[in-house]
């Protein structure tokens, strides 16, 4: 990332020219905390990253905080409201769509606020499905719920018939929570509007169970994630111990960024070995996977290993490349094949082996989030509020250097997070693993 | 069952002369806690299953209840005991072995406690594996893991050379948990040692997360089992509503009895279907399963599948019969059977599905005990104790009829357990799940 | 308990004609589930509780068992039904609400189920509280939320204002859900129904969180309280350890009766003295209760107590006795009256003591069911209403040896049971704690 | 804080000269890891509270980076660590020992490892309190226990007692866990030990429920106190929907800040009234908070108040005030105090009401981490090594705008943080309760 380079400004649909009924409902004293737009977090803190060390604060790369605005653009007696969720489950969902509904509700005043059903299908006129009516009642202890009670869909859809969809409904604002492809959906959709000279404030909330959304220094659901991955790591030390040459083997999620399964292997520290995307692993090597497993076999009886759904990808064959109904490249199952190469492995040897595989994807993004989680999401769905009252668009919530920040949308959309090898996170990781270095030589790919 | 015909005696291995030193430990006011062996319970309590309704309360058969004796048979200074584990990982494990320990360490005071390694394979000299001391700090706080301390392993031994191993040990009690293949052994060494005339008692505790032990009414780790299953079931629910046509589909525990399947989809009551070991399936007729799962679809647009995993065994070759290291039956995948042939299904009729499969197994089985099994398990500790002191041998701990008993091993060993199509646990579950019969005409396996 | 006085007849509405609905609903094998009023499950299992054991299985006394009857009392297309909470919250209320609401619904196609407010004032015109249409709808997801979704209340009404109340509404079943002020007022609205010659039918499912409900072996809610309590132990065990001469005190529930503190004393077994009801403490003797804790300080340094709230009422002047809303007796507070005189004794020795007081009361009982309690209140939900459609009345819903049965409102109204001191359960206390004999010479209360 | 004069030097006990042992154990690539004092994080990262902007990046004030140091002074052969854990219990208190010892012995091959016993207290000869050898087993599955293996203690000692126990042992790295005051008691320790010209490292790992250590922008442990706090506010709402004019009142930690007060009402959004030291309350005014409580009782029925421990302190005597061992003012129960207040007043207005207290705080404090505060534990005791090995001291570890960094003890040891009246998280609780504006008029206090 070069922070110089990126772009920090905030599209508006127009000037912001009503007082926003914040002042009213909550007493003299609010008016103190209303952000200006002049009110700024510095994007980068670690001095090694900045160059040029005489530059000013004032020159320094920053982005615009989010909060509620004094002047706000759209008429709450007026505007219309629709909310999506997009792409695979994670825990907070439900918390995001009910904190901007009460948002909207009892600090805005406003009333028509819709849920659009199925993610981007629910713009589609062929799909049928109909619309829900958010307001307190509907979206009263759904924060106890996992999954999303608006559904969601993988895939792309017309962009053109989305933009129909709003003009139609005379939407105002439109929350779209989603991962990587709902972002780039997002900001065509964007485009679309401009093109239209529709005045439609498109905001994002930026899901990814796998934390590796650019610009995003922590999404939601991660935390909930962490807690309930540590438990499935608990149960295959539990398994690994409990037989001779017994192996724990958990895939866990992380499709380009071994984030999960990194941060996981630090609750406990009951992991043996980590396999993330971000390394090339030498599998068959005589300092390999195999032969490090092998050895700590031999020295200790029992092992336990989590591998990102991710890693290892170079072992599969580059031309069969598929991709899923979201553009998502389809990744081969790298748990299962782990789990036959292990069996050979030691078949090979003749040695005993108990090998227990475990995948708890499913049960971890489909839970409810945990208080943090819940805490978090409702912050992010009130900026998400504050942002669209104010006329703002294209822009994605983002939790930046410890405060809630806008990003433009061009500036995240399309790009990736990675675990950095030489960082803190994957060095804590080999400290805590004591594993060694089997990777394939050669520069990591980050 | 035939309860007339139940042998109900138990083998003792002589004379019982020592006084109990639990009259010491707790006070004058113990005495009256003491069970005598004619203290008994009545096996059927259901009238309609005893056929002569003339015979006396004296004649009924009935389990001798368990608890300390007045008399014991081993001098506690003297007697040496050993605690093995075997089979597959059940929650209580460990709350069983501390409470042996404890029972053995502070009330009556036994010093010699051992703990075999890896089940039976313990005994087995080739094997190598130590033996672990046992005492009140070797096993503090371990109620709080999952697993078991003292290992497991799947498979049969010499019986011999496992007696061999008492003698040379100069064992006077051994304590065996594990589920059916271990009872069976354990009746074998048990027989062995009566053949050789030593002075061994073998206690039995039944294990099995499957609750499918005949005479048992409950097993340890059932009530954990459950609760953990139900959160893979709510998993499964918000995946199945997230989506358009979404099915969530579980595999859960049950190699011949389906009450953990059953059991689970009466928690939630969030399970459409229910697929157990006891009823064969009609997966393609036109009232069969997938044609159910069809209308369902149509109609309600998602569907949540529970499927124990012995379910759906007549769809798999009868020829290829494979048996484990255990010896218990291979069964095939049904879980992965049945997700391909819903795929199928509904390709051919060109629906849109969203299909996530869930199989919690390692998830569940690895857990500590939830507090009801750590209070269970605790008696269920205590009482093996209070048997084998009393020179009892060839005996099962159970929970039978609201009481701690006695049951002989001839009575137990190598039967099962089944859901009974016609009680009140199956059709609780299909008034819950609405599912209708689409199961292969003819009378239930049972 | 002499079994052979207790009434086990229930009273009926008159003949049922109608045919159940079930047998078209869930096909022909439906048929064989059907419970004839014959069967039955014999009250005492345990032999040397028959004086008599020359008497036949014919003699012996058996409460009928619960279940669906072929034959109906009421028109399902016509009949109302009525649910109410009373009393303190326990965890399972809303499970048993909606296990009713689902049954009568979907299997009975009774569409007129009302949930009255508040408990008993939900009858009484002056509070002017509002009904609840009950409908699968309306209990969607309320298994997962503590508390219950229709409220309660304490105390007393006039039982002819509920009755005049059911007779205008034209309620044909009253389900009441309650604890033992609850069930002596259900039976005074039976019996002013049968005065008034009504056809209502009044089912009672018994509710206590203290488990002390006369002829009911398990009370629903009992097991996640023992799950969530053991918790507040771990953390007084947790405290205690951490200080020098630490001291955990919890207060746990239990008027009359023990049975949640010994149960959890023995889930953990991390407790060193445990308190209950049943049994008068001597407080300040030589072998009293805190000459014990010194003692237990002095070599251990640390101490966990577990203080039912009845426990040690023989302290408090017999003379103030008040009573609460519903007619309890106003306890005074034991717990913090040990706290004082802990303090009190350790300051007049001069010893150092850090002693942390917990109450988690509110904590447990404002609780979700756990799985299995859920799956428990499941079951009694349904058979309530079997029972009721049946037309029986003045009955409650029990669960008695492995069985659910009907018990007579007369036999188990304002009667309790209590932890036997000579049992098994008080006994494992004994033994787990290691707790002396401290107790006020003389025969235990019960 | 005015960050232009902050210190931000750290101390340090001499050149580093030896090759860290981390370069061989985790091979070639790790020294890029390896992080230099000139790696720093810019303190300020709000653009608007930095008042001049034209300053460089280059004078803007910054932390030093934690983390691994290519030279470090200490000799792993030799020196001796000892750890040592103080004040109220936290979660993550036995996580941080475990990862201070696997780094030191695992990473750095140091052997000698001792853990001080029950805080300050085990300097001191006169308490007799026993030392504990520190190795992996020994602290082996200790993080999923809460509490301290190696006990605390509350008060302060003889400073210069504790550096001649420090002399005495030999010690080379003391590592402080602990709070305010000991905090403010390492700083002392520190500086004894430069008086003395000793070369003892004191490094510091700040411990606060409450999360208000200044220059700590989360401290471990708040993670999980939310968690669990978040469940008793679920139990309170339960209580209070339940009953006709249902009120529940919890107490939350919070001697001096609203932190977790504030926090956990955002988790559920469910208290209608949260109440923090940070601003005095108007209690009995005609817009104060018993007037608001009412109103909110007669339009709702219900209402959850969460009360931070030191709020509303303005009405107690402030000519009474008591000092607890550990130096903190003792404050008067806000709960208790305001609990009969709320009683009296609906006596007076002759309304019902139903009052549950609950105050979670032991149960709270004495749990085990979360997984996430389990991570961010093992990261603070690994850096806090990294630290003492490097031969810095008199420092704190602190996480600060998303880094781990050093905090010399002058910057921070009895510095508070507060709750900002104006700042996100309070205007955030406000938009989340709907609680109006009854505060004492007149400026916040901080």
């Amino acid at each position: 990332m070069n922070p110089d380079q990126i772009c920090t400004d905030i599209h508006t649909l127009g000037e912001a020219k009503i007082s926003s009924p914040l002042i009213k409902s909550t007493g003299a004293r609010f008016s103190k905390r209303f952000i200006t737009d002049q009110r700024r977090v510095l994007i980068q803190t670690e001095t090694e990253k900045v160059m040029d060390k005489s530059i000013t604060v004032e020159d320094m790369p920053s982005f615009e905080r989010a909060g509620p605005r004094e002047k706000i653009f759209f008429d709450p007696s007026k505007v219309k409201c629709a909310i999506t969720t997009c792409g695979g489950l994670c825990p907070g969902l439900n918390d995001i769509i009910r904190s901007i509904v009460l948002e909207l509700y009892h600090c805005y005043k406003v009333k028509n606020i819709y849920g659009i059903r199925y993610g981007l299908e629910g713009f589609i006129p062929e799909y049928g499905h109909d619309l829900m009516d958010l307001n307190p009642g509907s979206v009263s202890g759904i924060q106890d719920m996992g999954g999303t009670i608006l559904g969601s869909s993988r895939g792309a859809q017309d962009i053109s018939l989305v933009v129909d969809c709003l003009e139609r409904m005379n939407i105002g604002i439109l929350f779209m929570v989603g991962g990587d492809g709902t972002l780039i959906a997002s900001k065509m959709i964007a485009e679309e509007i401009e093109a239209r000279n529709l005045k439609i404030s498109i905001v994002g909330i930026p899901k990814t169970i796998d934390n590796d959304i650019h610009l995003v220094s922590k999404s939601f659901g991660f935390d909930t994630a962490v807690d309930v991955a540590t438990n499935a790591i608990k149960g295959a030390h539990n398994e690994s111990e409990a037989y001779p040459n017994g192996v724990g083997l958990i895939k866990l999620m992380g499709r380009h960024s071994g984030f999960l399964a990194a941060t996981t292997a630090l609750a406990q520290q009951d992991a043996n070995f980590v396999l993330i995307p971000e390394i090339d692993i030498d599998l068959y090597g005589e300092n390999g996977f195999l032969s490090g497993l092998e050895k700590r076999i031999m020295q200790r009886k029992h092992a336990v290993i989590i591998v990102a759904e991710g890693a290892g990808q170079n072992y599969f064959d580059s031309r069969e490349k598929e991709y899923d109904a979201s553009g998502n490249l389809k990744l081969r199952d790298i748990g299962i094949f782990l789990r036959e190469k292990i069996i050979e492995w030691f078949e090979q040897k003749n040695m005993q082996l108990s090998l227990k595989y475990i995948d708890p994807s499913y049960m971890i993004r489909s839970l409810p989030a945990n208080a943090n989680d819940s805490v978090f999401c409702g912050l992010l769905g009130r900026d998400a509020v504050h942002a669209g009252m104010a006329g703002k668009t294209k822009l994605l919530i983002s939790f930046w250097n410890n405060n809630y920040v806008h990003i433009p949308m061009d500036a995240s959309a399309g790009m990736r997070k990675y675990v950095d090898p030489n960082g803190k996170l994957w060095q804590s990781v080999l400290e805590a693993t004591g594993q060694q270095d089997f990777f394939i030589p050669g520069e990591p790919k980050t």
